[in-house]
């Protein structure tokens, strides 16, 4: 790659989405890093905040300004939800402002219906911009060139990915989708809430978000319902449990009368076969969270429980790695036309 | 309690349901610790193999025979299934054996149904014998006086809790129950198995025996058809998540039509309104498994997610305690007629 | 215990010594719990704080004042340090106030000189109390009957217990004690601070207050140069770890020459022979913090290495637990004329 | 690197050290990976065993023998100790075989001294190659070209680095070096032992190898006093904690009088300043073992503790990575030739 370095920014490089986001962008071969962001913490050596990104110790944290975000070929966003938007108008209304290629890794642009997100999120609808989830049918070619893109919600993509063969091939009812989905603790971010405690999370699994009322949930209806244009039924319930990172969700669903076990493995073999981060796993092995860690692979398994007339699915990623900062960086190398697996790993770091 | 001391003999002392039966025994104002048993760590000190238990450190494992466990009040069997049939039947050939208390912390006796016992566990039926769950409907009356208990397994004990007041309502389709359970490592036993070390499991979670294989499907189907006599389907996946003890069971089900939240609650309350560790949590607080750490207490709450037409109930035990041992004294205690909480506490060990 | 109810107030029951305090009481057959308190978290229920705490989940919290405080046999203080001086003279002031028991599981009263104190936190120096360290030589006689204590830190009870009978006993070098304690989360109490996010602990050890700076520091100079009247050295270093609860003390000393590993032993035995609490471990068997999780116990080894010609002695205690609120309840006890170990166990709850 | 690719072949591919040498050469862009050897999981697929490596998980895994580990251009030995020796010497003598690259992460080449290696290990002295820790002074230099190369231990690595600075400069007293060093249970390997059971480490910390009698002892006295040539003394105490991976040593040293800060850090400043992997943070930053997760950087801090008159050293690695098979890999890159940074990373994965 004898190109000249695209230089990035990142807003918000002190959150767990940023740090990933600059983890995975200084393995990346054809990039130069620009301004890292923030705000309350401004002014303080990246060092002080993100210690292990040892290259960028003593980067100082700008203040996130549409200025500093400005003359950059990418700009990452991730930011408190409902901040984006000032930045992408900002950003666009520059010179050249609608080639750069603006990356959200936050909710704002993911939702299509804004009675979805206003009911959800409690604020204007800010609109929509092409979905990062390439392995969706037909997504890949929407994201090739794109100049705003909306980075997925972790629950969503581990859920999506796991539902989706099933619901595409019409072998599961839609209106009886269950998820439950575990995920590390680094999914609620870093702000200081005394229930996201060390001596609380550590010894201790527990449920929120409980009756479809956690924010990713319109975001797995919408994507499953896109599937085949007929409205899904979700419930989806988030558990917390003692890790820092990974999501493993647990995704069952009625099957359709008739439908057996290889007919479902083979949904899922034909869905991913070509993908290069999604990995259905031999028979007979499960996922692990643990297998994904620190890696952009998604790494499933199916069965069919015929006694109870249901299939389970089940996906683990790492939630900021695939899960955020991962399929960012993917989304930025379809964006630029870059290998798509450019800077990106399947090799988890275990054990 | 001026009474004669109760004798009591632990069978299988070295593993983790025989310790935390004994953990719970060593503060029991009635009762004194006889036998204590093992096999291949059979004259050891306990205290090489239990360091917590202090007050036992010097006692030395004997091994698992008749005649060690004979001339006790009561006998708990904590031992690998499939072994606790010969003991049961040899202490009740013994002269007076017949009234002998025997407690049965394994599968051996749990399952009413030959068929379903042979299909999960692969060996002849062995019987079955009143079972340990005092918080079903007309249990308690059971175990009162009872000399042969069968205490639950983990998983049906918090999986029947969470979702008996539902189905026994008629207010869920009882053939779409979805369990979807967390639980802490312990629940696998102290053997030794890759899968199972630290490395492997701290950082990660996984689902294993899914698809309606785990030996636990069919102990929590019985329980639920038993409340009404209707056979119902229920699709079960436990998870392993890195915490030593603890389950969280995330229950959900097709309400019927018109069911509403008050309604739903309702039924929860009223089923346990007089129960001493069955807890159901104010309305939007949700269960966390380190408020029950130690403790027999159960944990519980529910709602309705209109959107979905789903009831999810959340319930969290400690595996160890009211998933084994501490069910094992409260049995004891029903058997001989103390109050039912002697030597139990609802209150957790937390943080 | 057919006296009158012991009635008793905890001051700051929203936090994790409060709640142990709590947690302990609610197991002691002589005590009846009277005003539960806290500041930002007043007008909330307890159960809603402290989940696991089941018999008192309606109780509501209290603002902390001393008229809230008043009218009660024993008052437990478990509030930030600088608090406690002023409900003590408060309490003290009322009629019949010096009879009240108050035991602060703060700082404000462990240290003698008020040059260290004001050196470590900064502030005026609010005097000294007895100190709540029974197993301290004569100290037992001090607590006994007392009506103000000063519960021992955390780290100084471990450390102190693990090096004390070697210091009093002239076998190792005063002038060259290492201390390096692990401790779990909870140490760091509940307070909302990035750096004890579940994120940030898990999968984590780190060193903090390195070099002497450590408030616990002074307190086990002064236990340690009590024993003989020559003042000790010592280099502590706190790391924390990610469990939520327990700390590991390894001490290590410079053996005085000619000392052999009996001489150690013997007095390490001679020293805790009769005490409730702690247990010296069988030769070669060595402290694990989960074997005294919840309880009471202390845990201790000690060896020579002749080739470094060093002690090394290693004490576990749940810093909750015996390292809080378990010695505040022993104190209790002994003020009160209880028999010390009322309440208490020295039972863990392992796994 | 346009040069031909370099064929390695790893024996001991099924545990935590070959799986994490094969974790690093998968990101190494000028080898190509030859045979992949275990004893007792020989013919299974890697993905079964390590199912992080997602690219090798059909790679079936071959019997270790001499004729499979043949041709090729590098072989990593990670095997149990003992083993080492008989495939270095049958290597050896293959046509060609002198200039094959043999790097032994184990222990048996690890040692100079026969007498130290028959006390420690009790077997005979199988010999002693080039060490593979390139941050000793002069150490470089022997391990570029170098063909055969033994790995140090991950205790050693950490606590020398932490360590070597000042006994070099002659600031502390080489005699009365303490080492506390808490490490993650994959230092353990993947050998099913009950004490290493996720139920038995989460939520525990204990101390183990007590007394100098860990096998890391003598490798790091015969590191510090090569520096010199003067015989150290170090009392080296291990603890495990509860996390898979990571190492943070905490060293303590008496200061030599008239030693100041300053002199302290200048030392270690000097020391590495050009160093690519150690990193001394900023002064008041603390290691963590998050910031250094699967990264090859050792993060180091140091200060003086004038009161207790002794340095604190602090140093944080991967055992796995810069404590194994990162210094594996980093040491074939200066056998070959290559970059020495090739193939590896300072940026760890947090949080």
């Amino acid at each position: 790659m004898h190109m000249k370095p695209i230089r990035v920014a990142v807003a918000g490089a002190s959150g767990y989405a940023g740090g990933e986001v600059l983890r995975l962008l200084l393995g990346h071969p054809a990039v130069t890093i620009g301004a890292v962001t923030g705000s309350s913490n401004a002014g303080q050596p990246l060092g002080a905040l993100q210690p292990h990104l040892v290259p960028l110790a003593e980067r100082v944290l700008e203040e996130t300004t549409v200025e500093v975000l400005a003359g950059h070929d990418v700009v990452f966003l991730a930011l408190p939800h409902g901040e984006s938007a000032r930045y992408a108008d900002a950003l666009a209304a520059l010179d050249g402002g609608e080639d750069t290629v603006v990356i959200d890794c936050g909710a704002d642009f993911r939702l299509t219906d804004p009675a979805a997100w206003e009911r959800f999120y409690g604020s204007p609808h800010a609109g929509s911009w092409p979905y990062g989830l390439p392995e969706l049918p037909g997504q890949r070619e929407v994201l090739r060139g794109a100049r705003r893109i909306a980075v997925p919600g972790c629950y969503p993509t581990v859920s999506t990915l796991a539902l989706a063969p099933a619901v595409a091939a019409g072998i599961v009812e839609p209106d009886d989708l269950v998820v439950v989905a575990a995920s590390g603790t680094s999914g609620a971010g870093k702000a200081s809430k005394p229930h996201l405690l060390g001596s609380e999370v550590m010894g201790s699994v527990s449920a929120y978000g409980v009756g479809g009322v956690h924010r990713h949930t319109p975001e797995i209806v919408q994507n499953l319902s896109g599937l085949t244009g007929e409205q899904v039924k979700v419930s989806f319930t988030p558990l917390l449990v003692p890790m820092p990172r990974g999501i493993l969700a647990t995704c069952t669903a009625s099957v359709v009368a008739g439908v057996g076990a290889e007919e479902v493995r083979a949904a899922y073999q034909k869905a991913y076969a070509d993908e290069p981060f999604v990995h259905l796993l031999p028979e007979g092995q499960w996922p692990t969270t643990k297998a994904v860690l620190g890696s952009n692979a998604v790494h499933l398994q199916v069965t069919l429980d015929a006694a109870a007339g249901r299939m389970v699915a089940v996906g683990a990623v790492d939630n900021l790695a695939k899960g955020t900062g991962g399929a960012a960086v993917q989304c930025m190398n379809l964006a630029l036309g870059l290998p798509e697996e450019t800077g990106l790993t399947a090799v988890g770091v275990a054990p």
